[in-house]
């Protein structure tokens, strides 16, 4: 453990990475604090200090951990991102790991959020490409009969941001597959397309390890026995947690499509392929005709009857040609051309 | 979720929406009632109030949240609909989510369907393709003695209803797919039923992602301690809870059917294109040999004795024949051609 | 409920349907009796009815409804049959549901039979291709020192009769797999074999649903707490238990060898054919060459010397003949033809 | 019962099929005694017995059943083989159910083994291709320490016997398999090969349905609470379940290595195939340039000028190998041929 | 068990394989210690024994088992090695068994190390291709605070230090995997990486054999009731079974990315070479045109008007080249060739 954070104390600690760093008091914002004062507010009686971090350093979380007694593992997992979803408790603060997930350029761009959560605090750190989450806390502002509920309110507020965000990437997905799917179906797949499914399902099995533990997080906080979280809050929890789960029957049902999408898109591939090789075989058998006609009249014999007749020639060329034109008339017919 | 009900707000809130409105005591209809008088209605001893939506706005659920005492919770999932099927319990009211699938046009319609159920009132929504609930209503105003049983005989009733409504979308694609299974095993699969098995393996993962949480549901309605379930109505949702399990039996069998008809289609369709394209060898194979003889007897060597042979032609498209004869003959005894 | 009882009852009612109505006392068959003192008999102390039914009308089911006081949504299942293997417990009555099977004609028929058991009276009902049960009476009839047991013995003993029957199936299906087998691993398989392996599929996936539930059905009968089962018989009933969880495990492991002989048929099928067109590539290749070698000395160039040699054409026929020759033995040692 | 226990005694009933039948006592044997006595030494403070048995008949077995007061249904199992592996328990004794498996020309022989364990006794029945108990007896003799343990010691030396056996077979299996897939991934896989996988995978399923019962009853052994099984035998069964345990993830991980090597075997198969047709057809297009290019020069236009020139002949016999020969350098570059 | 140790015994058991062995207080290292007075050292108070062995034969191990009463199976595993990960526990001493994994020359190299962990005693013995604890002593030794934990924490550190080791052979296979997924979808995909994916499959299945038992003892060590392991340790035990969840679900993970990354590449191989084929099926029918022309022109048909023309031999091959031009444009804008 003192290792890794030693490795890491070698990046710049003095880079802030303090995105915001409020005082709440009845929903309202009280004050905006420095992080040196943030424990004293946080133990104000009905004060709730509400931090957030961009990929901080570990001067920053050094000092938070002084200032709310965190956990060295949570501080280690903090500064290390590339944390499986996971709550934690350590004492009578919860340490929640979840990952948060956007569509960029066609591709899904996963962040992970930490958040901190005890009597009076609640500290979000962000790594990688997660969206701020200057929208919750505007929504929360504007609602203090909501935000009064305090800490247990603002972990609920942020999940289920973050869990919202989840759905628009699989609805992407899902709309990208759909026409991938008209394609295939009438036989025009290409092998640009392919590639795609693969990378599609390739973003999706990431999605899914980012999504699943969660959906055990969010179970964990619709029961009761948690510290600090109020039991008037387990509906929304619950509500949570509902989502999260249809999320991850969406994955599961896009994870099959995708999978059968996939292998016909492949199978398909190849019938076209097939079908040309048969085309170009039925064409050679045609043009064999002619080829074993015409052979057999240039032979030297001396004794062929019709290379004398007057007309030899024409007569062999129409019966050449009927012949070609009957076998592709049945080649068309047996859809063999 | 304040949020999220102000977007939908934008809807035209003054449209209706109300189906029916009617008051029951003893199992026969009391009063058809405007929604301001609902709440009084229920509180009525002895009374209940059935009340059937389709798709309502915002103004309208809230009326009704204000008679019942509904949840901001499920009012914002009966506004916004997409929801998995689940039973959500809140104070001494039931909220379940159900979704319907019927038949249209060779493809799975579904619906969705929120029932509010608490004490002397049900309250069913419905969204998209699902098809009214009168019938319901008018058997069981047909049957006093049952309708007696109240609220939770209402809530029995539509979810059997639901429920038998699965049977003959899976027995339409079950008698579909047989067909399409004799033309494979025929070896005539067309890629139009390779297309139509695909669509039919899609349609199916949708339905059973809308059977399957409901099976969850319908196990805890046959469980003692859910508020407003009379002990008696046990053996009717375990009944329906048998039902609704072979329902997802059938799916479950269907899918490896589909599953397996999909993958044999492909692969019998490749056998298809594949035999085309080695009787074309076979033929292009007996071609070869008059191209070849006839070639050596085309050449211009000045000593070729068979060339002045009185019968020599004649002989070699006797031999030639003979040959191409012999091949045809054994390559249809190999089953080659 | 009410409305699937009269759909039915358009059937002629006046069938009667009853194949046996007994009284048994101390293992020993005291009488024959109507159905319409069947009641009064069951409940004389140390009497037990036992009836067999065969698809019988509503009129006859109400009959013995009022007899034995059995439950309405019994009634309704034994009337329409199509119900998956299970045991219903009503108040101090058991209702179970087993599916039969037997091969007829190479393909599994279905049956379906219903047994009421109650304090005093055993009720079976059969439908579709279920063969009777009069052995199991015969044999229970021959063993009065059994027989004695009573109503939970009689179901053990049909119970018994239905899972012992199962092997037989599977065994019909086992040898025939076994058999197509050793044709796939000689590359001989013809499209009639994929055709058969698809249809042993198919049904076993039905015999799997027949079966599957039944274990359960099994499972409880041998735990403590039914109504009517006395303790004495749980070994009876675990060894019915051992015996279906046998029948389920080797149901599981045909399935696995269909699926993999089916794939393995479908691609040596597959491999047969590409191998014919690779051998039919080869005797064109063969061919090609003294196509070749023949058009160059039927050019008509002024000046080839060759043309004039006196053994020119001998010497060109050998060398071909040589080359060909040669190509056929390389062809024959590197497996290519 | 009665019935199939009467079939099978139309067999040779007064074959022995006494292995070896001994009275132990302290760990150290004290007299061969004859079945007749055995129940009288079993009953002896102190004393063991322990009888081996061979395929034995219905005569013998009900013998042991007077001798040691047997469960009817577990003589009826012992007699018929082909159970499940599995564990019964009837009153104070225990009946066990095993497989056994052995590498018999290259194929896996299964036995049955069938040990009855009671108060002063334990028998062994084996069926099958099942090796014998001897050097498990001779074993136990050698460190009468141990065997004073009485029948749970037996017990656990029998099913340590078994379990350790089942190693060399899947160890054999491993490195044939590996030998296999050498040659697979060096694109050398052979019909023959394709079909000893095949073989491979057949086996290896029935080997897992022998094992993974059997896990089951280690793990029951090793619980406190049968009869006879005294708390100190704990470690020796938890480390025979251990072993069983370790087995299966073996087995279940072979499956896995089988099911992807056969696969391959079947694609690279193909693949073969599809490569000498490719390179078939390759050189069918070098020997259509000097087809064509002949054919041209074999036309019989009366105003061809390259026919007359001196070197026409040379120099187009010059082009076409120049074209042949550079058609044969790019196919080779291309790895087309 | 005695046989087994037996056989062993004729390996050379004077070889010392003691690689470490030191008395720790307080966290500092007291003394060098011999094997003879270990027991003496480990039941000093506050001291505590930690040895290190790599490979040792059975009379070091017996020596060990006299010191610190070892149990008989723990030593019999220890002497045998091949066992798979798993937590026993004898008595109040812990026998802990694990599989290390490292990356060598492209293949992964496995090792077991099994821990002894009683009071006052720690030791560990390597088997295999496991690399030495040297760096886990010294990272111990350089913090004394968290070493005064004592043999609960040095088992920490070392499955801390085996569990870490996991992440860089699993990142060594994903970047390996991209690579070769590259490749796969520009469709220039190798027989040889072909090869490469099984390989990989292979040693990851070998991981998940390792990796997914030791999940349930780290899941053990964090819950309380070992003997032995302080409350205090809970947390940290906690973060290593994080640890190895996060391992096991990465390897799920690979797995699945590996089963599609090899099905693809197969599929792409086969459709590189129906696309060699094509194409040169298509240059077959292009060459084809000419010679059946030719071989018309060659006939020797005494009235062939066409013959006789001017510039009949021009025409005639201007039209064949416009013919073979045509085709070749059209085959390229069909992507045929
Ligand atoms: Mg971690
Ligand atoms: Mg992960
Ligand atoms: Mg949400
Ligand atoms: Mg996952
Ligand atoms: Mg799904
Ligand atoms: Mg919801
Ligand atoms: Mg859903
Ligand atoms: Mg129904
Ligand atoms: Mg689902
Ligand atoms: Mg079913
Ligand atoms: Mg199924
Ligand atoms: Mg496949
Ligand atoms: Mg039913
Ligand atoms: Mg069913
Ligand atoms: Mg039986
Ligand atoms: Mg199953
Ligand atoms: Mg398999
Ligand atoms: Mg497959
Ligand atoms: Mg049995
Ligand atoms: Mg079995
Ligand atoms: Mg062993
Ligand atoms: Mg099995
Ligand atoms: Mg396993
Ligand atoms: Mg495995
Ligand atoms: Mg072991
Ligand atoms: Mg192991
Ligand atoms: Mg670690
Ligand atoms: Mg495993
Ligand atoms: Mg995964
Ligand atoms: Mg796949
Ligand atoms: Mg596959």
């Amino acid at each position: 453990m003192a290792k890794s954070l030693r490795l890491v104390s070698a990046q710049p600690e003095d880079k802030p990475g303090v995105v915001a760093s409020a005082v709440y008091s009845e929903g309202r914002r009280v004050a905006e604090v420095p992080i040196a004062e943030v424990g004293e507010w946080s133990r104000r009686p009905g004060h709730v200090v509400w931090i957030g971090l961009h990929e901080p350093g570990l001067a920053l979380l050094r000092q938070l951990q002084a200032e709310f007694g965190l956990h060295d593992l949570a501080i280690e997992d903090a500064l290390k991102a590339h944390q499986r979803p996971k709550l934690e408790q350590y004492g009578e603060a919860l340490f929640v790991v979840a990952r948060t997930a956007q569509m960029l350029d066609g591709r899904i761009a996963f962040g992970e959020t930490h958040l901190f959560v005890g009597h009076g605090y609640v500290v979000s750190v962000r790594h990688g490409a997660s969206t701020t989450y200057t929208p919750v806390r505007e929504r929360c502002e504007a609602d203090p009969g909501t935000l009064s509920g305090g800490e247990d309110y603002i972990l609920y507020a942020i999940l289920d941001f973050i869990v919202d965000n989840y759905m628009p990437v699989i609805e992407a997905i899902q709309s990208e597959v759909e026409e991938i799917e008209d394609c295939i179906l009438a036989v025009t797949s290409s092998q640009d397309q392919v590639a795609r499914l693969y990378q599609l399902r390739r973003d999706l099995l990431r999605l899914r390890n980012a999504v699943v533990p969660l959906v055990e997080v969010c179970r964990r906080l619709e029961q009761p026995g948690l510290p600090g979280i109020d039991p008037s809050m387990v509906p929304l929890f619950r509500d949570v947690s509902d989502h999260i789960r249809r999320v991850q029957e969406e994955i599961e049902s896009l994870r099959e499509v995708l999978a059968f999408a996939f292998e016909t898109s492949l199978m398909t591939g190849q019938a076209q392929q097939t079908e040309i090789t048969r085309k170009l075989a039925a064409w050679a058998a045609i043009l064999a005709v002619p080829t074993a006609v015409a052979g057999i009249y240039g032979m030297n014999f001396e004794h062929m009857p019709e290379l004398n007749w007057r007309y030899g020639y024409a007569l062999v060329l129409t019966i050449v040609a009927t012949v070609c034109g009957w076998l592709y008339w049945r080649f068309r017919q047996n859809r063999w051309l």
